[in-house]
């Protein structure tokens, strides 16, 4: 399909799409194609949208075109499950900079589909654009029947982790050492950084607050604190003790890193952050009256203010 | 709120957001600021994205900040109602290059506010990048009760735009040419060019096929002709004796341009176009049985092959 004495064009491009996000779900009443999707909807849904950015999220010469797929409908997927909800639909924009071979395009839509169907969603429209950069931007539409917010933590609450945060920093770290070292921690580092493993399975439907750390798990502590007007106190033996911590560590001491930097301020993991009782995940520490964070590691700062990215 | 001595962070940015699309809507039960809204929705509802690129779609310089919002805003609400929907939601995702002000991002909220309370729409979440351009891309969700397509054509059917097309190409070479020019085809013009008029009052109802002229009438009649096997033979005498007509026509003439081009090339207009039997709008053809398109100014090509932009 590629035009070899040029570049692609809208056409051949949308073509190659249609035939990759092709869906015979009953409630799909019209797909990709007309001027907009026609979908039979819930009737409580999640909506969210989620932009990621060549040189900023992702660079093509650290991942492939399907990591970046994954990746970026990972972290809209995550924003619906954080609401208690499940994905749907997905819709794809994307911005192209006419260097870009069929080839790779197909490999990013590969990744967006392959990330949709563990998320349960469907790709249902986009659109193309030309840029100077790659910009991918994701509006997800989901369904929950009982949504759970940021701001319901009480007081005796446990807080929990779906799975350690920390992964993505150190796969950053890894690629920016450019470290030549191999074996199962720094290959699920690695992996984590280019497609996070979003933890689709976790049950949260007892939870009393939901967020997934997105930026960094003291931001989105803090603000879940916040927003609750309770405090959250850490409990770091308890983290120290999953197996996983024991494989991050071995990567933080090889390259000098500090392992709770990682966990509490890295980012990019995708994992989620509930409070409540006996839910599955990591016990990481205890809802108390009072505000703020408490119990965190030395040089871990809970500064929300940042600058976007 | 803008911080005087650096760039703006993403807290003050998305404080400013929330002020600016405000909404008390029922329906609408979590707005911005969680991982996604939560709202009640439809039963059949159609959905769409659409991006705009800096230097590819909007020039700061030669437009507002507000009335880049309105058009990219204008773009995703001509989308959902040329399904024959209403517009209810949308998700804005905007990367932005750190140089901006705290004016100029809010006069961009504003206009995408200002097109949205037209369309009937509400903004209930979005995300903020960091880009080397600005990039807008919005999503939008709506209620269509009987989505009308684009293949619905059947011979005999008249062939309706909502307005006449041409006066967006006509700005854009106003803007090209450093006319000098003033009066009120140049005001509409650059005005159309730089926030087109949606026909929102446009009675879709009894069409039998519908679209929004987003590329060019060309390119859109050639789509609909084909989807719906038949063929369109517009009319030009009846296109030449609209009073907008004439009025575009002495822009035509004073940049020496090729009024036909503008009209059936043109693109960028978010004019509806239409087949049906008495419709409201501009009648400007026949569909008729065989393919393609019938009675094309000389000069105009139907070449549907273009590179994306």
């Amino acid at each position: 399909m590629a035009d070899r004495s040029g570049a692609l064009t809208e056409s051949q491009v949308i073509a190659r799409l249609r035939e990759i996000f092709a869906s015979s779900d009953p409630r799909i009443e019209v797909g990709i194609g007309d001027d907009a999707a026609v979908v039979v909807g819930a009737k409580r849904q999640v909506m969210t949208t989620d932009m990621a950015v060549e040189g900023v999220h992702f660079r093509t010469e650290w991942s492939t075109g399907f990591e970046i797929g994954r990746k970026v409908t990972a972290a809209n997927a995550a924003d619906i499950l954080a609401m208690g909800g499940v994905p749907d639909y997905l819709l794809v924009a994307v911005s192209l900079t006419g260097s870009e071979t069929m080839e790779w395009i197909s490999d990013l839509a590969h990744g967006i589909k392959f990330e949709a169907d563990l998320a349960g969603a469907h790709v249902i429209g986009g659109d193309i654009s030309r840029a100077d950069q790659v910009v991918i931007s994701i509006a997800a539409i989901g369904t929950a029947e009982k949504p759970i917010l940021r701001s319901g933590a009480k007081p005796g609450d446990g807080i929990y982790l779906s799975s350690l945060t920390g992964w993505s920093a150190a796969g950053l770290a890894l690629l920016k050492s450019n470290s030549q070292s191999t074996g199962g921690p720094v290959e699920k580092a690695l992996k984590e950084f280019k497609s996070p493993t979003i933890d689709y399975g976790f049950d949260a439907t007892l939870a009393s607050s939901l967020c997934d750390v997105s930026d960094a798990l003291v931001i989105q502590a803090a603000q879940m604190a916040e927003s609750a007007e309770v405090a959250f106190k850490f409990d770091l033996s308890k983290i120290e003790k999953t197996p996983e911590f024991a494989e991050l560590e071995t990567l933080a001491n090889e390259l000098g890193a500090d392992i709770w930097q990682w966990i509490f301020a890295g980012g990019e993991d995708h994992v989620l952050l509930a409070t409540g009782l006996d839910l599955s995940g990591i016990l990481v520490g205890e809802v108390i009256a009072g505000s703020g964070i408490q119990n965190l590691p030395l040089g871990v700062e809970t500064s929300a203010w940042r600058h976007f990215n």
